[in-house]
């Protein structure tokens, strides 16, 4: 598609992550934007999962995404599909976006007429959790055939981030998925994580969720 | 469980990994012992694809297993249980395993009564790809619910793997997952790679998966 900006973003030059951080975050404080840093697996439903965010916020909320992913543009596609205001970075082989490449991604995308920038992370458990981007909130999807042990094996994720969305919740009659379990393990690492099982697929459990994200929105923008 | 051996394994000293990466097949080769590298996604299935590799391989192979987890040793639980050496490395954060790190691994586990040891590597599809592990043989298992675009998405591990596993076919009808398309996709990042649908949950396609990896052990070990 010709309308898709694909930006190469470049490793931060940043020494200190955290101070660059607090710094994104406190000029999206004064622009009134927030930003939303999305975490998960590859294959867990992130981008469906957005497609449903802004269909049920985009009257509500002027919205913007950037898509990061290693290689292709192919969700920053879809996303553009909805009429947000999409980029896609292009991380170059890294793993994970730190506050450097974000803000790299937030001055490609323009933020002063936003109020949501939703960041979609690299598809991985592991690095994106060990670099704070700027996000005013962090979520993170695991998807119903990941399987319930998912808080055991990857502690950091489930303990940065604010909620906790469990997507595909329309196959798990064909799944061994134990809800109560990975709603016990993922509180054992986080009490106060917000726990949203969904389906992206047929829209279950949107509303709660985008709900929540309103909330958040409004009480940092006001 | 009392007889899982959990070893914290350390970032690797070596400056050249490669060379070291080597070096460790050249020992395996000596030793008569064939490394699998097992790579995917958390969640895709690589215990329950290990469990019927063990049983369909145990008579005519002696196995041991490396588990690499950031945290908990669940998974080497479940291996011991078949039997087999099994013991659990811990990276302490690491999102991959190295040839320095395997290396640990390997001489922790003992391989010179072994003719087939497998390291089942973080899940992660990004890091462990950039990190030759020694290994003989990598293969990937990528499942039917993470979507049939991730050789578009994740090109690097689909290059460096001799083999593909796509696991939870007994799913298909609940996806919408275009074999066709992963595989045309998967040809096009790497033409040799040998494809085995499998389901580890039903032992559809296991046959030809363990047919293929006894073929590969043998002409290492002979």
């Amino acid at each position: 598609m010709d309308n898709i900006r694909i930006i190469e973003i470049k490793e931060s030059i940043f020494a200190d992550n955290d101070k660059e951080a607090e710094r994104i975050r406190e000029r999206l404080k004064k622009e009134r934007t927030f930003l939303l840093n999305v975490m998960s697996s590859p294959g867990s439903g992130k981008t469906c999962t957005l497609l449903r965010t802004i269909d049920a916020l985009k009257e509500d909320l002027r919205i913007g995404v950037m898509e990061a992913d290693i290689d292709s543009s192919v969700d920053a596609e879809t996303i553009a599909e909805t009429g947000v205001k999409s980029i896609q970075l292009h991380t170059g082989g890294m793993c994970h976006l730190d506050a450097g490449m974000t803000e790299q991604g937030l001055n490609e995308l323009g933020t002063e007429d936003l109020d949501l920038a939703i960041l979609e992370n690299v598809g991985n458990l592991v690095c994106p959790a060990e670099f704070d981007t700027g996000a005013v909130k962090n979520v993170m999807i695991l998807s119903v055939p990941e399987g319930h042990d998912k808080p055991l094996k990857y502690p950091l994720i489930f303990t940065v981030c604010n909620a906790l969305i469990i997507n595909k919740i329309d196959v798990l009659p064909y799944f061994d998925f134990d809800m109560e379990k990975v709603i016990e393990y993922a509180h054992m690492r986080n009490p106060k994580l917000e726990i949203f099982p969904i389906s992206a697929k047929t829209g279950e459990g949107i509303e709660a969720w985008t709900t929540w994200l309103k909330e958040q929105v409004d009480t940092w923008n006001k």
